[in-house]
């Protein structure tokens, strides 16, 4: 028994229709902790080298977190990981709500799904059993239906589950899973994996709790949070993750029409305080949360119709079906939330897809005829709605083509539409201006998972003298503007990415404000491991080590590590006073961040050295 | 100010006969700690490449810690470094006792020495003043003698001391510096450089207290070290370091006559029960430390007469001048104690320099001719102490020949000779046998100050399932048998001592028995950093990288990280079935080292990514 954990990892064979259980060694649990720590681990060792990610080789591995499911704020959130079918490489995503714990209670820490089912089934957990059951019925449906269905059929309105709806069906490669119908496993395209696997559902249904070692501090930080969230985190309740969205508009930083600027005219109109004193009808929160920074929106009038079911937008949402198509409407950002949330897909890179449409439609590359009559310029609400729905329905034409992914879809359309395409490795960029922040700009370039801001490095926490406490006492003691990269740079992005892996394997969410201290703190209580920031540190380390080395073996390499043009050129209005990395420094700079992980600083492979370093020689086996 | 330090470093120049303070900023403080931190900085900083060791180019560094001068137990210790005559290379030395305490408290955390004085001086440091003054009248004097001098001259007796006794002043490369007459820092012939820079003394009278952040805190741990000391160091208390002689013996990790054997017949008459059921009088300890580990002895026979005044002999002096020489007699190594603390020699290198001239002697290398009459087999206490007398004051003959060092000694000696000088980069064994070890045979081939114990590795700290907390959490989870040496124990290792090389930033000293996770706690209470095992490892990692350069930029190479034969060589009497590292394993396994630690894996140099990563690119203009 590993206290704070379950203690099992569930692993499905959809092939064969068969389950069974592992129960690793505690010695398991301290090297790669959970998460993506899990996902990392087992990719590797399961997945076979040039395995189609769509195919049955791939594995679907849901994951929880040292914190998952424990009595304390920020274990509301869990894993799901793959092989991408968005960028051919190491896929993970993670998410809030209440599956992860549920699951956990249930006593599974991570299920490791092979194969493809003959016909569609989900899984159904509880009470430590694990049963595959027949779901021929619920394929088709939208997440709603799914959840009532299944909650109707097993008689219990508590379970909850990890789900895919038509997108992940219909293998859009920007398809999520969702959890709770309010909370999206959005990155990576993993709803498509579910779906090639004919995997509807995992449904869990847990009655705990887990055993702890020192169930006394746990209560104590718990308390902590309790009390202090407010002072520390007000606003993100307040408004939610859209409260920001103005601040990074004044600072152009605020990604608006594919990219093109950094500030967009309409952001007044759809940052989090004008949804609030709109469109929000309650906020929500995940497992043992107090701070509730999840929106509950409702519309109801002429043009659109939005249900509180899905709950709202976050702020990636709004950046991305907002300011990023140069639509200022949160209606109708609503409307594309709620059709995402019900057919599974990422609303980043939906978004992303649509606005890349956009660029292309204006710039005359797809015409009335590629877009079956829409009108894709950019601010038209009503268009990206609809195109929205098309992609994730696969609809024919250009719904279907945009379903692939950027780089599928640029390549198909030609004519130069690859350059509107914003993207690394395949995956869209999120909603954080890197033009503006140098360290940010490297994260995405090194990211295993392409532009990704789960795992990157915030520039603003660097430029301030004196840095923070928090900073310091990761041995940071030199302040770096924002819009420079230089060595300093480097190592502070190198040492808080490598603790920032550690949120997705401890399970913990990077809003609830934990120092280091206390995420620390809340491991020894869950675990009794006399653990600290190195040994944590070191954790962090070894998982993006994993993944980068599962990418090499998947055919990656240096070349991949680079960002767009766009990111290298100023913005189009030029009204904020921005200066892009140059790709040359960028490209410097990648040998020193693959110097400073151990990695060759050429080729970016990791050393055997490291390796061993890492107690991860076993990967060795996997180097290209 | 710097809370827990004085703020101010003294720079002396004795050939101006000026003296000058400087006050670094915090980060200066935060990134090098202190002790051999600083020593490490100002070496390669201002000692010019190629210097004399026994030049005025040197630079003589007191350095206290960060713990040092403030109430808690450990922070009596303080270092002393030196581009090391003996070695050639990076030279430190650490004591405990009471001076670098009162040297903080006199409102200084490091002294930094360059110059040559016209005739012999002395540094007298109070109330955050430095005088340099005439020592004419001292030079010559034992180091009771000098402190007598001395403390009646300026009229105070709590002034406390660091002072040469005449080995020092006679360049015996071997010579140490004496603090308050008990305690030595007694490796790598820092004596001599103070020698040679003709300052016999340095003495400190503080009124401090130091100003520390949180005084509660720090009270609160003092108070623990108080209630919990005698369940955790009870034996030190009582039997001294010299209580586990005999389970070193039974074990076969004795070194006996010049390291041919690992038992020693004798060792029961020389066990620290032995010593205090004998000539123990007394027990002393160090500034703020309860546990009073150190020995006070007295012998007044017709054979010996040894003076209390000097304390009493720790393991390593009972072990070089008794099993390595081959000596049961406590009166003579009592003795031979007594004489290397009155001339300032240090007991295992003097000890050491018996034992090699010893087994030359049996093996007809030395004649009686050569030793000017003395009988030097084994086991002869009276000739062993006589040689340490001839040796300390570099008596015409043998004395003055040893006093050169194994290495000078060796050569001038020829006829094979040099096998049987047990060193590694001129530096002779400490008491601690490796080949029943084989990770601190790897700690002795690397060290950058040769064969010290003072920043090394217990092998016995790895060899049990499962391993205690303290190692699991630096993240080291696989056992290793002592007798092997594999990547898991060079891993071990790497965390091991750089988290080791922290107390001599510190100034902690390591049987006082704090944990990791306490030491961080004390920082913290001390400094106000929000400091953690992450920060403080990284110190550690920088401190032993700072000390590789600086061997590398003086000349040294992989090829100077080896072993003498004998420790590739099994016992002469096999009474223990030792297995000795194989010297390609131990060869290989260097590689892995130097790569664990970022440094090139053939050459042992580091890398610019490295400097980078530990915040010392300055460093990389000394790289070779």
């Amino acid at each position: 028994m590993v206290k704070g954990y379950a203690g099992r990892i569930l692993h499905v064979d959809l092939s064969a229709n068969k389950t069974w259980v592992e129960e690793p060694p505690e010695t398991f649990y301290r090297r790669y902790l959970g998460g993506n720590g899990f996902i990392a681990y087992y990719l590797l060792n399961e997945v076979p080298k040039g395995a189609d990610p769509l195919g049955p080789e791939n594995r679907l591995i849901f994951a929880n977190g040292t914190f998952t499911g424990n009595p304390i704020a920020g274990a509301g959130r869990s894993m799901v990981g793959a092989k991408s079918p968005l960028t051919g490489g190491y896929g993970e995503a993670d998410v809030g709500g209440f599956f992860g714990a549920e699951m956990k209670l249930a006593g599974f820490d991570a299920i490791v799904v092979k194969g493809v089912a003959e016909s569609p089934v989900y899984l159904y957990l509880h009470d430590g059993e694990a049963e595959i059951r027949p779901a021929d019925h619920l394929w088709g449906m939208t997440t709603l239906d799914t959840q009532n269905a299944i909650q109707s059929e097993l008689g219990d309105s508590r379970v909850r589950l990890a789900m895919i709806g038509p997108a992940g069906e219909k293998l859009v490669r920007t398809a999520c899973v969702i959890n709770d119908l309010r909370h999206a496993a959005g990155r990576c395209g993993i709803g498509a994996v579910m779906g090639s696997k004919k995997l509807k559902a995992v449904a869990a249904r847990g009655r705990g709790p887990v055993e702890v070692a020192n169930p006394e501090k746990l209560r104590e930080l718990a308390r902590w949070m309790v009390e202090h969230w407010k002072e520390k985190a007000w606003n993100l309740h307040d408004t939610g993750t859209d409260g920001g969205l103005i601040d990074l508009h004044e600072a152009g930083q605020l990604p608006t029409r594919n990219f093109q600027d950094g500030q967009f005219e309409g952001a007044q109109k759809i940052t989090g305080t004008t949804m609030r004193d709109t469109i929000l009808t309650g906020r929500e929160g995940c497992y043992a949360c107090p701070i509730r920074c999840k929106r509950v929106v409702k519309v109801d009038d002429a043009d659109y119709k939005v249900d509180p079911i899905y709950g709202g937008p976050e702020y990636e949402t709004v950046g991305s079906f907002g300011s990023n198509c140069g639509v200022d409407d949160l209606r109708a950002i609503a409307k594309a939330h709620e059709l995402c949330n019900a057919y599974g897909a990422d609303t980043i890179s939906t978004g992303m897809a649509v606005s890349f449409a956009m660029e292309c439609y204006e710039k005359g590359i797809l015409t009335k005829e590629d877009t079956g009559g829409l009108d894709l310029r950019f601010g038209n609400g009503e268009a990206m709605v609809e195109l929205t729905r098309r992609i994730c329905l696969r609809e024919p034409g250009l719904g279907d083509l945009l379903a692939e992914g950027p780089v599928i879809a640029a390549k198909k359309i030609g004519k130069g539409a690859e350059a509107y395409a914003i993207h690394v490795k395949g995956q869209p960029f999120p909603m954080h201006e890197c033009r503006t922040r140098h360290g940010q700009a490297l994260g995405y370039a090194v990211s295993p998972t392409g532009a990704d801001h789960m795992h990157n490095f915030w520039d603003g926490s660097l430029d301030k003298e004196p840095l923070s406490e928090e900073m310091r006492s990761l041995g940071i003691y030199t302040p770096v503007p924002q819009t420079v990269l230089n060595a300093d740079k480097v190592r502070a992005y190198t040492f808080v990415v490598n603790w920032q892996w550690l949120h997705n394997h401890l399970g913990n969410c990077m809003f609830v404000p934990w120092t280091r201290d206390q995420m620390v703190d809340i491991v020894r209580a869950l675990t009794g491991w006399e653990t600290n920031q190195w040994e944590m540190m070191k954790a962090g380390e070894r998982g993006v080590t994993l993944a980068r080395i599962f990418n090499l073996r998947e055919g990656f390499t240096r070349k991949d590590d680079v960002l767009p043009w766009r990111m290298n050129t100023p913005f189009v209005s030029g009204s904020v006073n921005e200066k892009p990395v140059d790709p040359e420094v960028l490209d410097e700079h990648l040998s020193l961040f693959y110097g400073m992980m151990g990695w060759d600083e050429t080729t970016g492979v990791p050393k055997l050295a490291t390796l061993h370093e890492l107690d991860i020689a076993w990967a060795a086996a996997h180097l290209p």
